[in-house]
């Protein structure tokens, strides 16, 4: 399984917009091929940052199932306006987890 | 409960070595105050770039007791050689997770 880290920078102020916008689109990821867990995390030294936690089957999933799906706009359309920039993209895979 | 994430871009070819450093500096983190999980991803885009993630009951168990406790000279006698930089400190609260 490969993890999707989405950092995503949100306006200053539509934060709260931000977090009602990831759980109204929480089921368009539960129904993409592949997807096995969402989870969202929010920075304490800059409170406008949040890391999107996406778990996928393979990197594919994503990158080429999900974005080339119609619910990849759907997605966009329940977040995309609270963005300050471009999500930054990373994949990866766990090595071990020990506790 | 708070993650710690640390960004840690390792130099080209001890990969292998980190990844045993920080499976031996496990127990340091295991005893440490307030520390609850502690799991290590890596990168797929950037394979010299890690992820060490732990979980503490507060910032401060990780800022002040972690970081000044003769533990983190320890910690950093197993892995830090095999460091590119200073490695990228943020910590993080879990907003939601869906599934």
């Amino acid at each position: 399984m490969f993890v999707e880290i989405a950092q995503i920078d949100v306006k200053p102020g539509m934060e709260a917009e931000f977090e009602k916008g990831v759980a109204a689109a929480a089921p368009v990821f539960k129904r993409a091929k592949g997807c096995r867990g969402l989870s969202l995390h929010r920075s304490v030294e800059k409170p406008t940052r949040y890391r999107l936690y996406v778990d996928w089957d393979t990197v594919e999933n994503h990158t080429v199932d999900f974005r080339g799906s119609a619910d990849f706009q759907e997605w966009r359309k329940h977040v995309g306006h609270c963005f300050q920039e471009t999500p930054y993209v990373e994949h990866t895979k766990q090595v071990n987890k020990w506790f």
